[in-house]
């Protein structure tokens, strides 16, 4: 097909500095669980992005000294020798793809935690890190703050030599520039406090220093909060007018909001924020600057996209997350297949998995983060040398819909997914009719399109097949996706039993309150014992039906897994504006007809419900898979096999689908690891 | 000297299979960070305790397939050559140095999280992990269990080819043998569950199997919880009955107690539990065997080892903390210099830092962890360059204490300590106040023993020098190591300003209540911005001295880094028992005379309170840093530079003498870095 002239606009270059984007699409720097020590991962990554039409690919963050670390969690370190020529793969990876490649030097100044070096952390002002109160930082003295612009300078050099061509001063975040930069963080009294043009000092001569050193070989950029979104923190105007003493020695504006004290309005769950949401500040740089800006608001649609840069908000249409669900983003629209991008959905998971543990994911894309270790690539296929089997998927959910893709694309003769529902989508499907969870049916969206795209694919939906069913099919293949349910008998970990009077009729699924059936009008006791997105969902579900909620957790939080996708604040800040109380660290020794009976720091206790929800864990709907288990070339994926997260359902459905001609299909083949040796 | 008599037992060899134990001290495994990934650093760690005459040094966990993995955290893994090949240094240098060497074999079962293979994990029954309810794990076929058993020979024969010569089946702290092996994880109604002989069948199938593969040319070790300590759990009835049955395939028991869900009770803090806690039920395995049996139980005191081997309790001494903080424990012993004993102090900081950031390191023992990345040895001093100065140490806490030790060692004519207080210890002294906190004035008594026995250094308390008397003293050499102090002002991490009000008579700092300044009858707000051990100890105290006392806290959980130390439940139940409320995620906006003013989710609440201690930030004494930072040969250690854990502020003055005669002391030389390459 032929693009559509609409978004010709975004397929214009863009001159920056001394070098030119071959477009308007721009990955931002992001972590990955890869940095400098796992180079080819991470040149592999980036590079399959490079292909997918990306104008320049970034590092996430690179250190410029051991004061500043993130150990155990591999980023980047430009400390060495050995560091720069790891990094160097990367670029040339880059550019054999043809993008420009850039490095964001970083020093967290007191925003760090577990340095690994031991060394006092660094920062304008003696006052405990925001989001790391134990780490106090040290005050640096002027002789102090021209050493560390001598390692940024230095690390600046090792990029330059490593062949980069975008190189950034980083303040992003909060990390140290930002930190001198905001009077929320800033109390000094010397030339480097106070007014703004002292606040301005550290960053300023910082850049003047790398610039100078790298002369015209590279690009700079300067990546800002141009908002802090936060009481005393840096405001738009204070933002503008450093923008403008700043102008001179920067090539390429990289803009966002916050810090990482509030990082959801920059890293926007989908639960909370729309795309583009940061448009209202970032949008005002252009009154301060004529260089080029990119700007991030997981931009997913092509429309909107082309449509910022007429209107004049951004020259370039930075992505991270859209970046990684859809490393193709751009070569689609290229190719007038707007409608084929696989939409980030704003989970937030890819950066669970780039922390911990360590290896990027993405919940819409099953590739990103395995293109070097298990040599996937997000657009490609081999022929499988069983294709032209017929093949029989029993379960519609997202992961029988993705192994039913991959098998497709392999050639398998004929792929048939047979759903029992009148609906495909599973337990994705339901998740996203959640409070704000709308976005996440984009998994199933973008599965229906592929199905309906590939030919040797159909789909049965409304259909149950037994285990008699399946044999009579006579497919050469059988993959079960059958899913997990929310147990009815409150199965749960504390106790890993089932808890007594879960029976009652006053006691609900999470499924049965999706689909309308609410517990009685009055005190209703939801009881998550798993602590990610479907116990807060209920508490919130119920409280806007009118329901009085308390929230009783076995966890110290609610949701402490929302705290790694950035959500736990705001949700708990919600949850409080809706009235619901949280009871933490307690779990529900039994259920009596009108109370529940908690257990909490050895005391029990009695509390009245009229409705109870048990969100304690889901089980296996596995009747097909003991019944076939040992039948040959018959496989289990995704939560019939063990519930999990929703991106680890996908990856497993792709993982059988690229390995269903390995010789034991079950097992995964090992993956390639890059690690030091004696 | 020579050896205290009484001590001679620990020193008889022990026979363990086909190998023998040259005397009684066992290091048991335990995690370091270094894994089979960071070869050097794990040789050369355990090496030196083999060194410092330990019989037996181990490795951590040692997972013997890609689905129970730990990553970002560097574990001990066996999946190919490479990995084989990196552990076979630790042998090596483990056998140079007299000791024989063990490799703990493990898979996690459910009991993991952030499976970097994105595999399912495994079970015997499919409920979600105790302590990750996130992880919901397969429930294992037999053809599964017979696979997995497979992976634990493929393993134990790489260990054997690696050289080791105990080769350990590990289920202790409910992993996965372990799982099976309790009522209160495993729910099967097949051949592997229900009656204590069938929940023992996959370890014992598993050890058989091992032992077939590795014959006689290792030991194999059985380490095991013989009581969960939980309700529910394994009991000391059962696992005496499971010794019965496996005793013929193993040649050592190691045992212990509790779970990972209660670790406290196994990695006992000594805020809670005493040495040799566990006795009452490892004590009890005599009953069932007649083999050498390890038990740990934190023990330091000599007497107490051998009276525990007199009395028939245990035949090996096995220590991971106390091998950790004294890697020369056995020599110290052996040579009748039981009293110079570095002993652990009980904080479980070693596994804080062995977790993130993933370098070992021990309060007591600086240079824990950094044997090969920093080439310090415990007991071993060059002679610095600059020897024969005169020194001044300014500040007689540990990290002053430390360094003048150091100093001294490094062969300084005269070292001089002078210490304002008519006491040594700082911060160390002032926290062994706290309840349950006494033995941490471990960490002043070792220190002052050594001040006491090196020639060249003289101690001068009640002496307050000011930065005249610095100069006037005429040392070639000045280390300032004057402290930090809990500010007084409200100065926090939320607001990063001062709160207003804090001048008020009825607030107090912390260490005004430890000296015995109490705020005034009736209500206490504690309120704690920091997270670790001084918040809820000012809770404590004033609760048991009748205070109705309500900790406020800016973080999500009352002391979350306490969650690290495995002291985070039992002090929150402890808090509880005493009547202290805990409101989580709240800030002190203000104090006024009889209330304070809280800011919690966007809301303001008022609440009555009679008096208010500020746990909120500590901040450095740095008067005579500021007024002689540039003066030449003048340097800066510990919370004078920034307030910080006690470990890394002995670590700060460790460094500093080890560092004294390079080309700037102010910096860390860097260290090695054991990475991938390209």
């Amino acid at each position: 097909m032929a693009r559509d002239p609409r978004h010709d606009i975004l397929f214009e270059p863009v001159q920056i500095g001394p070098k030119r984007l071959r477009n308007r699409f721009y990955q931002v720097p992001h972590c990955t669980g890869f940095g400098t020590e796992r180079p080819r991962s991470q040149a592999r990554f980036r590079a399959t992005k490079a292909e997918g039409g990306w104008a320049a690919v970034c590092t996430e963050i690179v250190a410029v000294h051991p004061e500043s670390d993130r150990a155990p969690q591999p980023i980047g370190r430009l400390w060495d020798d050995h560091d720069e020529h790891n990094l160097r793969l990367l670029v040339q990876e880059g550019h054999a793809a043809g993008a420009l490649v850039g490095c964001q030097l970083w020093h967290g100044g007191k925003n760090v935690e577990g340095n690994v070096s031991r060394a006092a952390t660094a920062a304008p002002s003696q006052v405990p890190s925001e989001v790391y109160p134990m780490t106090v930082p040290r005050e640096l003295t002027v002789s102090e703050i021209e050493e560390i612009q001598g390692w940024y300078v230095a690390a600046a050099l090792r990029a330059r030599n490593a062949g980069f061509d975008i190189i950034y001063t980083y303040g992003a975040h909060g990390y140290l520039l930002g930190q001198f930069l905001s009077p929320f963080t800033n109390l000094r009294t010397d030339r480097y406090g106070g007014s703004l043009a002292n606040r301005s000092r550290f960053w300023l001569e910082t850049m003047e220093r790398v610039r100078s050193a790298v002369g015209d070989d590279c690009a700079l950029a300067c990546r800002m909060s141009v908002d802090a979104r936060a009481d005393g923190g840096l405001t738009i105007d204070d933002a503008l007018a450093f923008i403008r003493l700043a102008d001179p020695l920067v090539d390429l504006w990289d803009v966002n909001t916050g810090t990482i004290a509030n990082g959801w309005v920059d890293m926007t769950p989908s639960r909370l924020f729309p795309e583009g949401s940061q448009l209202p500040f970032t949008a005002r740089v252009r009154e301060a600057t004529a260089k080029p800006i990119v700007t991030v608001g997981r931009f997913t649609s092509a429309d909107t996209m082309a449509q910022i840069v007429r209107d004049g908000l951004t020259d370039l249409i930075g992505a991270a997350r859209p970046s990684i669900a859809d490393p193709y983003l751009p070569a689609k629209i290229e190719r007038g297949e707007a409608d084929r991008i696989r939409e980030c959905i704003g989970c937030n998971v890819c950066l669970v998995k780039a922390l911990v543990p360590a290896n990027i994911g993405c919940t819409q894309n099953a590739t990103a983060g395995e293109e070097y270790r298990r040599g996937w690539h997000p657009e490609r296929f081999t022929r499988a040398t069983n294709a032209g089997s017929d093949v029989l998927v029993v379960g519609g959910g997202v992961s029988g819909m993705e192994c039913a893709i991959v098998l497709a694309n392999r050639g398998m003769r004929r792929v048939h997914l047979v759903e029992a529902l009148p609906r495909l989508g599973g337990y994705a499907a339901l998740a996203s009719k959640l409070p704000g969870l709308g976005e996440w049916h984009r998994l199933v969206d973008w599965r229906q399109g592929e199905l309906r795209r590939l030919r040797n694919v159909e789909v049965h939906l409304s259909t149950t097949l037994d285990a008699t069913g399946v044999d009579e099919y006579g497919a050469d293949i059988v993959v079960l996706a059958t899913g997990s349910s929310w147990v009815a008998d409150g199965l749960n970990p504390v106790t890993q039993r089932v808890i007594p009077g879960a029976e009652l009729a006053m006691v609900r699924t999470p499924e049965r309150v999706i689909a309308g059936d609410l517990p009685p009008d009055g005190e209703v006791i939801v009881y998550d014992a798993e602590g990610y997105f479907m116990g807060v969902g209920m508490a919130e579900m119920l409280a806007l039906a009118g329901r009085r909620v308390t929230l009783v957790t076995s966890l110290p939080t609610a949701g402490p897994f929302l705290e790694r996708t950035l959500e736990a604040h705001p949700v708990r800040t919600r949850l409080a504006s809706l009235g619901v109380e949280v009871v933490c660290d307690a779990s529900v020794a039994s259920i009596n007809d009108g109370s529940v009976r908690l257990s909490r720091y050895g005391a029990e206790l009695e509390r009245a419900a009229d409705g109870v929800v048990l969100v304690t864990a889901r089980r296996s709907r596995d009747t097909l898979t003991r019944a076939l288990g040992a039948r040959a070339a018959t496989y289990s994926i995704g939560d019939c096999v063990a519930p999990r997260l929703l991106a680890d359902a996908i990856f497993d459905g792709h993982r059988l689908g690229r390995e269903i001609d390995s010789d034991d299909p079950r097992r995964a083949l090992p993956y390639a690891r890059e690690r030091a040796g004696v």
